[in-house]
């Protein structure tokens, strides 16, 4: 890793934007500046973050917000469309236009899809996608692939489960396409209704990644290294029936850790409901709430790289 | 611009305790911090501005926030009223007489008429206006000043169209106040419901300020230097049908850019509705985004004079 | 004061944890800083505060916020429970577990009785309760007892009246716990249906602690050398109609500073609604607004005493 100024004032958009070579760079600077975070305080001194959500969220926005400050930056922004502008009709893209002229970087979290890809057209500066409608979230996509390669050593040749709204889930997507970049194999386990999207099984086809569609969850639980739990979003749903139906099908429960590999970790990008019994929470497997402090490091490397040449001069 | 100190401890409360020689003070010295912008990013350092958004605003508190955080200040605050005590029923007298222990300097957005300068009145730190009621937005009028002098180099002489909603706008109440310092001329565009109010007029007119009024926008618009669109409020209307038929009157389109001069500025205070065409966004006269960057500049200029005896301290 | 190490990484939960040497340290501390603040500017540097606050705060997160800044750290967090994740349905347990893994220390209000508590089993951070429930909210009281300190210039020998709603107020529980540890008189004057409440009554009894009860507001005001006024809140009652009984019985007039010592000294936590005739707070007995800043003066020196081994460093 010696030149990383590749990323230096890129937009982060979308999971399939980083190849391989993108995402073991971003984990090796993720963990340097972790080794050396005393170092890194002033970083960004005089940088302002702007974190614009337009949706709740109290995991992304914290951890954006805290690699910034902990880098030595500043943060502005809203945390709900409904104190800015765009109660008086505004649109993003005047908002953006607005907004990057006041900030250095915009971190931006919306419903709808696309509003990052808007966003990064009306930008002179970085914007960075804080998970948009229900295609993409990036940046969880990659501490997801952080926390794999800390705790199981590596990201290749492992069985990966994603477990639960493979349709709606935004962050699903996103860690299936960094995982096409690797050569681990991928097991889709979800209830019929709500299988994988199309576009992310064919684009990971074309990159001849393995995967296997199941609902049968307990049949492959105990060939997983990683077993990643997610949400059933009530607010995906049009039809609250379906919910119902769905919801309760797949819960890890403390019997599952009876038939779970001894090295096996558990994540979830949170919040859960009730996903996974909290029994488990205190079995050493359970890797999710390990998983958000991954979140802070990654943000800070992504942070450090799209502004500064060298996010490493801190070392210097 | 030798001696700043006389903005020192100052609160800004409304656009009309500005006379041309304070005007140009803080239009030089916006120029000259930006200009040494990386001089003055430890400037405020240990100063705390309290931001009591009791509206909804995009620009006007991010650019507040984020000038004071390239000063080195930092920033509290509540971005709506239904998070603080208000929701309690304190009064604003309270919540000022308490803010004003905490922090350096009050900004503070309100609906009511008068609300800032009822603050000042309970406050021992300087109060700035960041827009209440209808009256009153004079670090609008001033950063608006600031980017016709910098776009057109000079402020007097113009002919200056303020065309919208003149009644019910904030905005355009400050910069006609701000502008009977020079000496342009203001032409006063707008529906027939929607005239200038007396107050202001009146107030122009004792200073010998030269102003005509009209509803024939296109009349008027191919004299125009600085063509200031503002959006017609819907939320000033009591009545909906009296908004329904003047909103669309006065939309700048394609076709105006034939007519108005070639040199012309187009300026919005924003958010926009739809009072000109996006597709007016790409010609080289709309500089109403631009107009957002020179909000930061004043803002800047506005802090630090009312915060330091000598804000040009870090130049030394 | 040599050692004030006894506090590094302790958890403020309840008035009750606090001894007398205890409440002590924390005076002089504040003191001390006050003394000194622009030597402490730098003191929390690199220090990331989260402040949660489920319910609507003025006085206290901003007091924290800026305690927190002038002590050179930063904040991150909400203000209201609508943005964070608590809307998807995320119980207090996991949100504490993932903040905790962002900030330094976390600041918690919440509507719960005992969310502080809960969210201590849940970090490795110290928790600070700012308020929960209608039992603590003991950084308040600490705040009470150094405005009462040194505006009295002890906390002994006073007869200390506490007035309004000794029931649901957390304030008042948790100013009794903390004058528990000292040899004061304490006057519980209240409406029959707003008595102290039995807990408090019986750790005051078990302290020998005197304390006497009677809702004979004025027969007892000529006594008193701490007038501490509250609020009757409306949002604690279930039944509107007691409210409205109550609600004027226990207020505070002009007529009452005749009959009031001169050396008296009238609080409030605020926010006030009519308890307080605005007339008085001109009276120089009056310190309600004073005692905001003794607000954040106490919190500078929890979250100093927290965060640091040393909260004196900078000083050396």
């Amino acid at each position: 890793m010696d030149i990383l100024e590749k990323f230096y004032n890129m937009d982060v958009i979308s999971a399939k934007q980083f190849k391989r070579s993108d995402v073991e760079d971003l984990i090796e600077l993720s963990l340097k500046i972790e080794k050396n975070k005393e170092k890194f305080t002033n970083a960004l001194h005089g940088k302002v973050m702007a974190a614009l959500f337009f949706e709740p969220s109290t995991r992304t926005r914290l951890s954006f917000e805290s690699a910034m400050l902990r880098l030595g930056g500043s943060v502005t922004g809203f945390s709900e469309a409904g104190t800015s502008s765009v109660k008086k009709g505004e649109t993003l893209a005047d908002t953006i236009r607005t907004v990057a002229n006041y900030a250095d970087v915009i971190v931006i979290r919306h419903s709808k899809e696309g509003a990052a890809k808007l966003a990064q057209q009306f930008s002179d500066i970085p914007i960075i996608n804080a998970g948009n409608g229900s295609q993409e979230h990036p940046t969880q996509g990659l501490l997801d692939v952080l926390a794999i390669h800390d705790l199981k050593g590596t990201v290749d040749n492992l069985n990966v489960g994603l477990i639960g709204d493979l349709k709606y889930g935004r962050t699903v997507h996103s860690v299936a396409h960094l995982f096409s970049n690797f050569k681990s194999n991928l097991y889709f386990i979800s209830p019929e209704q709500l299988k994988m999207q199309y576009r992310v099984k064919d684009s990971l086809t074309l990159k001849n990644t393995n995967f296997v569609e199941t609902s049968n969850f307990r049949e492959i639980l105990p060939k997983l290294d990683v077993i990643y739990m997610t949400r059933i979003q009530k607010e995906r749903f049009a039809d609250l029936e379906e919910y119902a139906k769905v919801k309760d099908m797949f819960i890890l429960t403390e019997d599952d850790l009876k038939i779970i590999k001894e090295d096996a970790i558990i994540l979830h990008p949170l919040p859960r409901v009730n996903e996974i019994d909290p029994v488990i929470d205190s079995d050493p497997r359970a890797k999710y709430f390990e998983q958000t402090y991954y979140g802070m490091m990654m943000r800070k490397a992504i942070l450090a790289s799209v502004l500064l040449k060298d996010p490493l001069e801190s070392l210097k």
